[in-house]
């Protein structure tokens, strides 16, 4: 009889705590900065390239706080001169009709000349500017968006690999793309060691670590295909580490997806990130375009809609939400203070040294919280 | 001391989630094709031998779009002349007198010439024609069958061995029937490497792996008896696997029940399925005989009846159910785009490949998504 | 530093399946029997010594019927005359001041007379008579009923070891009960290897296995004491077969709690036991004395009340709900009909057979079990 | 490829049941007396150094039954001359302003004479008193705590470590504080081998074990740190049993918060703990300052709140909550005496011989009883 496979166990972050340090820091002494080619931002937090997250505004206001949002330039910020009106007409939707409703919004093509005009918005605001482009239209879009002065080039897609294969056209070699331009390139998402490891060798800056973790993403459902945030980020900071050790080049690996509290953000730094992408606390705030509402980049596929429109309702500040002061309780603001304090408890000086953090499962901590939010008792 | 029993763990659908390759294939590109015996099938998807889910009508119409629907030769098509009186009445029975009715009915006996005019009704659509039996009435009801054109004979019963043991009759000895009878032998249900062995070397050409997992079962809870769907298809694939090397035949594997959402699919042939059985997605479709509603075949059993009728509704055309496109974005629907989809992500070219996809444990995956349908949140 | 503590984990019902047999039996053929002392029962199922689950009208008509009900000498039965009106009173009691008219109730004294009254009575029904007393009082009691007629003794209470410590009294000596006494002797609960291993080496007849699991129990969150049943029962197994390997004797290990249904039941049997003490489904008779309403031994506890009075409601005949047949199909129903039909499936002729069946943990069967309930699904 | 982490499980209150012994005891000779330094408590339970939990008064009374109240020398006692208007005040307000008052309560400063008056009032009483500050205040409160009376010092944060970093001031040493000053010093919070060795090498005569479990506490949610109180206490109990083979020295481990039952108490006590330390229980009594309320040292943080006030009601008398009689099947009251009777059945005489207790995994118990009291059907 042939040996029963054995099935690795994965954890997300409600399955997991931390475990605090043997010394313990002042926060106010931590070093939070997060460094991606030559631009070192002074927060490790990205704001993920989705519609209802970021628009041109959104990018300046969090570019100036020290984070940096990630422009979709697939979206309707480059399909609609102005975007406000199907942004609002997808915020008034209701759920039966709104997948449809966004799927016709898409239908519109892409505009070359919003993707300049959109690039040159961020970048007259004074900061960094990034954007995200798929696979199949870097080629076109790339160019026009570095010629617009574009600072980081995120190409992404659900599961991105470095080798695709196609009988109907010629795939993305990005150790070609690497080469030709003249900006650092994230690409995403992938969740595991060999597919990180493959990536890396093309000569990437950084990567997107995550599958099907987001509340906006239900790839899981309908592909079955996911890895929990925790560990497809501690499989992939391995084989960045093993990169480094090979090669003496630090890519930086970045989790994106699923994160909603302080606590998430811990444990992703805990689990080897070195920087984290979020889209649902961005869309909470006064500042971002979605009104209240997001929706991911697979929602608005024709024929195998992944993700659907979630409202989470306008909350905080972008100020507050990072910074606080806060008189909240359940970790959904004072992100950078709830990260800092982490780390002073953890006796962590910098995210590298967070990265050495103990992580246990904690299966009833996951399962008390949400049966408590279930039952609205918590 | 003896030495404490170690309990095997065992997994479901639920419990894990498929990790995406490192090279990436254009959906289109892939194959999803299966092969029992001869006949060459489009689609690697079954309807279940269960009342609700098939008559003449709905096996042509599956058949054309490339699947193979098993009618049951023991339910109500068999025993009326007109089963659609007697399908309107359980439908609309009250949930206190369903079971009751579902008994009632079954007590009509089957009547021969009907087992032959349901065979040539679905040989005169054009499609390949599949039947179920008992392994009681085998005997009896598979020339018949045979003799009005039936292609493949499924042989099936909650839990199916080559070796039964009755003082009162002689049992069916599979290695006979094959040798006997012109058409491929599909048998089930098991769970276990080594009872899907004995079933292989009796010479079938496929067999069916499943107990106790589907909505409309309730052997879990009656007798105790059930594996979870994705251990006993890794156990049953194993054996194959094992058996071909001996033999040099490939047997086929179908997963039957206990199947919902395109993930569940993707989940089965990574977990080594050849093709996949459903009941509960087939009963909602328009196409379908059951009026929304769908019933096991131990349900009508007169002392001890297992599973109940379950009302799923009418939701959706089967061709949209298949192929999309769909505005559903919980899996339920385009379920041979999600399947393509996922072998994409996954690297894979065709279902041998498939299985190859690693497979991990996620159980926060699972609890979260029942606790948020629970809350209606979802 | 030391080595970190290994914590072993145990499973319940729901948390285990069983898994079929590679050969089945006709159920007709199974033999269910069980043999304590010199009796041989047809049915493997008691009944426990709760005043709400057995008088001597029930226990007439369970023996009848081939199972063994345990009456309670320790009850309303010896303390009362007419025990009706104290068992109307707990079973109209509100939920807030039920736990108080049961303590109440139970501090009128125990009288000697009736307890020869009551088990003459059973006794003139014909069947065999088995009763309990609480360790403290087995001393006076035992004689009395024995006198009178009592084939069975059972001694049991919360947890009963064979050596207990007490500076004001002299504990019970199982070894002198058991020499001194004519009838068998069985003693309760224990629910470890040791434990069982040493009430064996007194010269008892049988054992009940079980701390904690009922649902008219509390044990657990009053105490935090408490072993999952399947885990109990495969520990106490092995026990009970060491010691049969070391001295040829064959002890009767009764799991006793927290089985509801069929499947329960077959689980039991699967992990080890010869037979099955059960409060709940009895309750549920027309036979039963609680009106629908049942609580356990230590509820009446002055100080410390562990379970209280639960409302199952009367549901059924004892003859349905042991032999059927019946439209339930939540495993309510037809237990012995399930038992024979599991025996059938996994290929037990007898209950020693059947303890060879392969028990796997199966998480996903429970949870969504639970979770369906809860919803109101199921 | 690098070796893949194997995270660490850990387990909490709920995760796990005690195995009864082989020897029980009669529960009326169990000693549950605990030592801390030179003075002996008739129980090992302490009331938290909360505002909600222990004021003056609520010491006295405490003490009197043998325990021991920590009062919180860094809150309202010690803020305001009349601290009941602002216990009253928070108490009342509604829980969208209830953080925010909390908040502001807490800005007014600590006054040197109220430690004085609030130390004697406990004194005066006739009992051992034990007073908590934080760290930062450490130096300046404790002398004139000390001068005033004071038994036992409390050093507590949310983690406390031996070695704290920080630029702009000189930490605390714990080494010279213990040198120092005349009594036994207890410090918090820990949850670690490592952080434990490193406490007690410092000289303390006891060190509180718990981080993030507490029910008025949101640690694992904001800052995602926290483990399970059965391992956290495990650990650390490892710690003190090695730190006693070493040097001779024992020092008193508490396991602090999260404790709701009797049930968790006994839990405590099997998994290494000395005495245990607890907040919502005590907040129930009528003898408790906070009306019914209760919340954490962190809640008021001005920029980062962690934890809320939470709404408890008032229950029980402290009499009852801790010796019953009780008509409370839910371990919620009679601690004692639930303690005791489980110390009975696992046969252990005192608290030491409680360490010996068996401990096991069981999952099923509480996902169930969660389950159960989100349906409100227990």
């Amino acid at each position: 009889m042939r040996k029963r496979k054995e099935l690795r166990h994965t954890y997300g972050f409600d399955d997991v705590a931390l475990v605090p340090g043997d010394v313990t820091i002042n926060p106010e002494q931590t070093d939070v900065s997060l460094t991606i080619g030559e631009h070192k931002l002074e927060l490790p937090i990205l704001a993920s390239a989705m519609d209802g997250v970021v628009d041109p505004k959104f990018a300046v206001a969090l570019g100036k706080m020290g984070g940096l949002a990630v422009l979709n330039l697939d979206g309707v910020q480059t399909r609609y001169e102005n975007p406000d009106e199907v942004l609002q007409a997808i915020s008034e939707a209701s759920p039966e009709k709104v997948t449809s409703i966004i799927q016709q919004a898409y239908e519109e093509p892409v505009k070359e000349k919003l993707v300049g005009q959109r690039i040159k918005a961020i970048k007259d605001g004074g900061v960094v500017c990034a954007a995200s482009v798929t696979p199949a239209n870097t080629k076109k879009m790339a160019p026009i968006a570095i010629e617009a002065g574009l600072d980081i080039l995120v190409v992404a897609s659900t599961v991105t690999t470095a080798r695709h294969i196609s009988k109907s056209y010629r795939g993305l070699i990005f150790s070609e793309l690497c080469e030709q331009i003249s900006v650092p390139v994230i690409v995403g998402n992938c969740v595991s060691y060999s597919a990180a490891m493959e990536l890396m060798k093309t000569g990437i800056a950084g990567f997107l670590v995550g599958v099907g973790p987001g509340a906006a993403c239900t790839t899981r459902e309908v592909l079955g295909v996911g890895v929990p945030q925790v560990s497809a980020t501690m499989d992939c900071a391995a084989a960045r580490d093993d990169y480094l050790d090979e090669t003496g080049k630090y890519v930086t690996l970045i989790t994106d997806g699923g994160l909603r509290t302080g606590g998430d953000i811990c444990k992703s730094f805990a689990s080897g990130a070195d920087g984290v992408m979020m889209g649902s606390p961005f869309a909470r705030t006064a500042e971002g375009p979605g009104r209240g509402c997001h929706w991911g980049m697979a929602t608005p596929d024709k024929n195998l809609p992944r993700g659907t429109r979630i409202r989470v309702g306008i909350g905080v500040d972008l100020d507050h939400l990072l910074f606080g002061p806060t008189s909240m309780t359940d970790g959904t603001e004072n992100l950078v203070g709830a990260l800092k304090t982490c780390m002073g408890v953890c006796g962590a000086r910098n995210i590298k040294e967070m990265h050495n953090t103990e992580v246990v499962v904690a299966m009833s901590i996951k399962t008390e919280g949400k049966l408590w939010q279930l039952a609205g008792l918590h």
